[in-house]
């Protein structure tokens, strides 16, 4: 059976997952890492994300830095999303023949970029040959257990809030694919909120950073929690240019937000009280509730109804 | 620049890698592991190995669970030459549209039976969609500081001793590329050493394990070492299945020991009384000694010449 009839990727995950049976596993398979209480004082968090030549970058967008950036960012993102701060990162790397080692090393300059704005190291890895570029980085970090935000952790009555504006990734891609004049830096060049997310942490209930859309997120986020959302289609941040970007295509701006991803933001539940002991050095908003009966719905002019989707790799 | 041009993989991880800044780094890049002091007590072991379609396994050559367990075997064996054991691995998977859900059904048994065999979790990764099927597997492991055996240890004087026999995944490998009836389960079933190593590592100076040829290893050690080698060329334990695949391909046996790799088997150095002290339940041969001087060399009927190569993917 393709994937695809099957329910995708997300189906697939849950076929092939099986539980931990070491009893240092805290988060296996279900959160952006794997959180390992090794004996240190502070738990391990241990992500891996793979980027495809065609897949997820192209050489005629992106420069070698920025995709080397990129694929940094969104690691550091599944760290962030758990309260922690990176490690240390391990790449794999598959180059075609053609690949010049002027593009290795500056796409190496794009992961040193971020590995140096927060503080890690790049330790090695594996590099190889395949007949597309195909990248994998895998990144430790590590959490104080106080401050370890998992996605099961929602509560009915919970604020969901959003860090900076939405659907700007997608929108990037949208004026890449039309060739479209225009900001694209959205998608080319994300930067996920390792600051923002320390701040966040102590005080939130669920994290999750936005890799597929909010939709997608909220949706993990009901799911582990065992309780439902509503989302406030009004409050959802999206940018001047993102606005901008889908007017000129003639695209509706908040199927951007609710179902682009990539944009490397946070989504986040807390309580109404704790929402006001943070300030954050970029905009917080708050997109909806959390709700004890599981339905996930958004509220619109039209009316409510439920929020479904997100991006999906076999679709 | 070409990478070819450039010299290759190894010349190329020489350019782009940068002496780590966190103290907790007890080896970088240049091992086959890094090893981390995160104050657990044990020391952390984190690796990481790329396997792509066509140029790591075909469809046609395996089934998708000895693909599971040879990526895996092969991952276990990086943990395995730094004397420690293996805890948990994240797999990340490109998969193409084309894939079946049996397929990828097949080939995680294949990972979860050797994850069971050596006692550890399958915590999660990454699944995704590529025009070539990638499997990206890395894996964390803890030694006994006492007991970590890095490639850097050998000492003038000691014995090179290899485990089990070589060669013999190449000549599976020559088997299938000229299609010729024969054992081919070196090539698409190897095993890794993992009992044996941790035998052998309280007791040896340097170890790694077999992935590119005893020659690239070999050199690889004595590199790291700051020393040299001379390998007897009729001590290299073949198994007469190997040689006789050779004979009936008109290739010479010794160059799919030295050259070939995936064989998985440990090159380890010790002293000769520490040598006593090693009972291991497969074949322990001694196939050569570490000079102070850095040469590395091979001595065969037709006198001593330098030991040169190992697998390069961009030869």
């Amino acid at each position: 059976m393709r994937i695809k009839d099957f329910g995708g990727e997300f189906a697939l995950i849950d076929d092939i997952t099986r539980k931990a049976k070491d009893a240092r596993v805290i988060v296996g398979v279900g959160d952006d890492c794997a959180v390992l209480d090794y004996g240190a004082g502070k738990y391990l968090l241990w992500g891996v994300d793979m980027l495809c030549e065609g897949d997820h970058f192209r050489n005629d967008w992106y420069t070698p830095r920025q995709i080397g950036a990129k694929a940094m960012e969104s690691n550091v993102s599944d760290i962030a999303a758990m309260g922690g701060l990176p490690s240390g990162a391990l790449i794999s790397i598959a180059l075609t023949a053609e690949t010049t080692v002027e593009w290795v090393e500056e796409f190496y300059a794009g992961m040193y970029s971020v590995a140096d704005k927060y503080k890690f190291d790049i330790l090695g890895g594996d590099t190889t040959h395949s007949i597309i570029q195909t990248v994998s980085i895998t990144v430790l970090g590590e959490v104080e257990p106080d401050n370890l935000c998992l996605r099961s952790g929602a509560k009915p009555g919970d604020l969901v809030c959003a860090t900076g504006d939405l659907g700007k990734s997608k929108a990037g891609l949208e004026l890449l694919l039309a060739k479209t004049e225009g900001d694209a830096s959205g998608h080319l060049q994300p930067k996920c909120r390792l600051a923002e997310a320390q701040v966040i942490a102590p005080y939130a209930n669920s994290m999750i950073d936005v890799s597929d859309g909010l939709a997608s997120e909220v949706g993990h986020i009901c799911r582990m929690s065992g309780v439902g959302a509503k989302i406030v289609e009004e409050n959802i941040p999206i940018s001047e240019n993102t606005r901008k970007t889908a007017e000129k295509l003639g695209h509706n701006p908040i199927d951007y937000a609710l179902h682009g991803g990539e944009d490397y933001e946070l989504v986040f539940t807390l309580s109404s009280e704790n929402l006001k002991k943070i300030t954050l050095n970029c905009p917080l908003t708050v997109v909806g509730e959390i709700t004890s009966k599981k339905d996930v719905l958004i509220e619109s002019a039209a009316g409510l109804k439920p929020l479904k989707g997100g991006f999906n790799h076999f679709a």
